[in-house]
């Protein structure tokens, strides 16, 4: 297992964590400014700050982007909405492939609406990477299967175990992988039995947080490392094992404490607890 | 699969879901004059009424008891704490007995305070089972596992899936059965498997209600059956195609809502969406 006490260099920082604190200029500055070596920027953020923009502020700042958020929503229009959603996430890959992300994270879409048909909404989904990921291939991007947590079942995402993401990378075959986030999931018995599985090609993504005890909202009350329950050196113990060597990615969705407060403030404490509890 | 719409005859209420509304005394005079032949009283509630006195007011308005709310709690106090644990569940075995209760529904417990230890908590659920299954077997009452959703994974049970449900079972023989909740277990992509791993056996408690696609409150925000995007019929095919022949028992946490309401205008929905969309 990593040493991550000595320096920051397996460390970055998703800009969903601090996205009520600046553009994304101003995010990219900050995270070079704390030293940090890694981002991985959310697709709103970059938009508006403009691709190429994004790309060239990320260069300039010598960092290493560790992927790009988000892809996927195929379900929300049904299966009438496919084409339409799968143009969109062929402009998401090269979004990617123009700021150098390794990969796509895919939050795939939870029931269309008024649906109660999860089975169909899982087909739907396996549906859609398929057909997305030709051009994924030639981009060079791989589509990163996020398994999100069950409360997210209906609205976000049907894919909600690490098992179904390594169902869906058995297949689905070369050119998916899995972004493997310890809040979706820390509770699943079947975790580490599912991360050896996965193996080292399979974990493109490592996304850490924590889970607080109260949690006082289903989506954006996640907690800093060190503050929540999850036995976070179990969890990386097990990724590490099955071969994965790559940035810790910091996503705190947080509109109740972390969005509140300054910037570098946040960051530093990133780096400070990434350091010591992770 | 059974014909729901004609009359009521397996349709029971947990007393929870009327909580706010009467002491048990008036909850079970308002089940019985909306011709509903089922209740699960929890605890808190049958303790407010006495005991004795709860189980003649049962037996006098002609009810049939599907379940007592609840036991469990195993691991709140730690290792160190399984022994007062045990000697309350002791208790909740015999007011489970005093009342008729098949069987005790287990909400296990989560994380001890300061823990982060899972894989413990999980070891500590399963000895605290096999302690207590002795005077559960003695007093004739099953103790029904439930799985709670993988978000009270930390705050209320360690137990999130009916796959670890079977598995306990598995291990602890004769006594121990499975209280499936619709709302705890919709979204496990295993869910129809493991129904039929648990067989009519097992299955000793069926609790219905509905996941609202925009869940409020991580606890208290359950939706009426027909108000969400559980596919209630698609369960309860698996359930009944697995032998269960009991009680569908109405169990809704909800203080943004049906909390709110009359107790007579709850008890009526009830019986209307049990005949309609269940």
């Amino acid at each position: 297992m990593r040493d991550l006490s000595k320096d920051n260099r397996f460390l970055s920082i998703n800009t969903a964590t601090v996205r009520e604190q600046g553009t994304l200029a101003q995010i990219i500055d900050g995270i070079a400014r704390a030293g940090i070596p890694g981002i991985s920027p959310w697709r709103d953020q970059l938009q508006a700050c403009g691709v190429a923009e994004g790309a060239r502020l990320i260069r300039a700042h010598g960092l290493s982007v560790t992927g790009y958020c988000r892809g996927g929503w195929f379900t929300s229009g049904g299966a009438a909405g496919l084409a339409a959603a799968l143009d969109d996430n062929r402009r998401a890959v090269d979004e990617a492939a123009a700021i150098g992300a390794p990969c796509l994270v895919m939050v795939v879409g939870g029931l269309a609406s008024q649906s109660r048909d999860l089975p169909g909404a899982r087909s739907l989904v396996r549906d859609g990477l398929a057909a997305l990921l030709p051009h994924a291939r030639a981009a060079g991007v791989t589509l990163a299967i996020e398994p999100l947590h069950p409360m997210y079942a209906a609205d976000r995402a049907c894919v909600n175990t690490l098992s179904q993401a390594n169902d869906l990378c058995d297949a689905l075959g070369a050119g998916v992988g899995i972004a493997l986030d310890v809040y979706h999931t820390w509770w699943d018995p079947d975790l580490e039995r599912q991360i050896a599985r996965a193996g080292k090609d399979r974990i493109v993504a490592f996304h850490i947080c924590d889970w607080l005890a109260t949690t006082r909202d289903l989506l954006a009350d996640r907690g800093m490392m060190g503050d929540g329950v999850i036995d976070l050196p179990r969890i990386r113990a097990a990724v590490e094992g099955a071969g994965y060597d790559g940035f810790c990615e910091v996503e705190i969705l947080s509109k109740l404490d972390w969005w509140r407060r300054p910037l570098a403030e946040v960051l530093e404490t990133c780096v400070a607890r990434y350091r010591t509890v992770c």
